[in-house]
């Protein structure tokens, strides 16, 4: 790959493109070009970003030309038609969406976590995997290489950023008809989300689990290289604006106490802190990582249903480590 | 126990005492005198209820005489100083608090679940159970009598109401500062509960736990009489007002399917109603049980990681069935 890369980011004004470009300042990223692609509605758009003046491009089948490393975040139907175009044009595609997650000559990267998977892209294409996955085994994998995992049921409260800039904006008018009267809209979710909590992200599936529950399966197993982890989840959205949080319940291999399981992480596991301390009422909330980098572990105490296991309590950034920072970290291995 | 009864309510200008009030009404309970004790500060003020004005006195250790079912709900400090001054005088204490719960002399009830506990009062104290636990339990119990519960492994989305009237006082606010600007004040909770959740509920005990996560455990085993009965509970608070919801993996002695345990809610479980079919995207929220006496059930599926397992999510509110109707209830057995 020619060094510094030309990047180019499509679905540039979307909540997680834009959050991909403060990614790409913040994390240092080299480039030469920086090409910004969006629908034909937002093409002519003008970002400011790091003193230049961006004007958006349409997004369209040769709009890849020279392209070293092209970030896609525009929803699963886009990547399916234009990330091949982006591969064609001798792009490596970093994909946001769940469109090619499963493919099995498609790598599924959490770079602290599986970053040698990477190196082997025969299709030109890396899928960055599901917010609430990366977010649930930021805190798991430093303890699966101390432990083993087995097993996790998990439990999630995820923010209305996932459902993009839309989900934000339905909350804030929500919040605002609960302040000041007028009616509650419903467009995004199909249930009031201020005051409430919904027990259903993404479409359900057969079996009764939803799709966001089933690639917390799917995902991680290819994630961690575990294809007989078991996992039983049930994804809550709650009216929370950016971070999710994850109650989890995981058994492993080994035996396991509070303390070891706590002594895993520090230095060795960048991205991830613990924060953890009942004693001082210390542990994490979404507030504490809400438009930070790092996942915040706590609550870490004994299952007391099964053997060799932890309860936890994760936190992280759903727009930043859940999606943009990830996709940004993975386009950082590339150059390395 | 004259019919009908002399009824008091400790806390009667609480969100818990007057919720007690309307249940009283709504479930047509009949008494011949209603007295309405709180602390000093309330002492005087008038409630009107059913058409009659009520001056609410003092709660003292001499309220008692003549009374004959006491319902407190005042904080367990005042259940455990003046609910024996009730029990002397020869009234029956109905206590919301968690003072008793545990006190093998003083039953635990849940009149859906063991009414018979009610019958035997050495104290002359009932208990009333944690509001999670009820909850939880109204959905549990049911696919106990028809496949044996072996564990919980549970974590709470729980609303503003369980901290009080203070609580709901709180989220208003926050959500008042959010949407027209100004501070954000925290006095009911360590962290800003609107935009956030807070993964603790009560004090912490030894072993990292929680208080209120302990009483999941501890009055679970009580309630169901299985005192082998493994829990583990993770109980967090969101920005909801009134309705808690609880995801719950729930592990069976006996072969159990999604079909059949679907088939034991009906009219053979009065107070909990099956809610559920993914195929049109049913499935409750705190918003369908605010204000409501049932408790709904839903997202029924197996669970992936335990044998004999299902996964459920069960949603009830707190100040009704988790609180004063659960109470009022418990009266309506003494009256039979």
């Amino acid at each position: 790959m020619k060094q510094p890369p030309h990047i180019a980011i499509a679905g540039a004004t979307g909540a997680v493109g834009i959050e991909m470009l403060n990614c790409l300042a913040e994390q240092k990223v080299p480039y030469s070009q920086l090409t910004l692609l969006a629908s034909a509605r937002s093409a002519g758009k003008v970002v400011e970003f790091q003193g230049k003046e961006l004007v958006v491009k349409e997004l369209t089948a040769d709009a890849f030309e020279g392209v070293d490393i092209a970030l896609f975040s525009a929803g699963g139907s886009i990547s399916l038609e234009f990330a091949p175009h982006a591969a064609a044009a001798g792009a490596i595609v970093i994909d946001n969406s769940s469109a090619f997650r499963m493919d099995p000559e498609v790598p599924l990267v959490v770079p602290e976590i599986n970053p040698e998977a990477a190196k082997t892209t025969p299709k030109g294409i890396i899928a960055n995997p599901n917010c609430t996955t990366i977010i649930s085994l930021m805190a798991l994998a430093p303890l699966h290489r101390a432990f083993g995992l087995k097993s996790i049921i998990a439990s999630s409260y995820q923010a209305v950023s996932g459902s993009g800039a839309a989900g934000i904006v339905e909350l804030d008018s929500q919040i605002q008809a609960l302040a000041n009267g007028g009616e509650i809209k419903k467009e995004v979710y199909p249930h009031q989300i201020a005051s409430n909590v919904i027990p259903q992200v993404d479409v359900f599936l057969e079996g009764g689990y939803t799709k966001e529950e089933q690639k917390m399966l799917n995902e991680s197993r290819k994630i961690l290289g575990l294809p007989e982890l078991n996992v039983t989840c049930t994804c809550v959205r709650v009216p929370v604006h950016r971070s999710h949080s994850v109650s989890i319940s995981a058994q492993f291999e080994k035996p396991v106490t509070v303390e070891a399981a706590q002594a895993v992480y520090g230095e060795a596991t960048p991205g991830v802190q613990l924060c953890d301390d009942p004693s001082t009422g210390l542990y994490p909330t979404p507030l504490d990582t809400s438009g930070k980098d790092d996942c915040l572990v706590g609550r870490m105490r004994m299952d007391q249903v099964l053997p060799n296991a932890l309860a936890l309590w994760v936190v992280g950034d759903q727009v930043k480590k859940g999606a943009a920072l990830n996709a940004v970290q993975i386009a950082k291995l590339l150059l390395e």
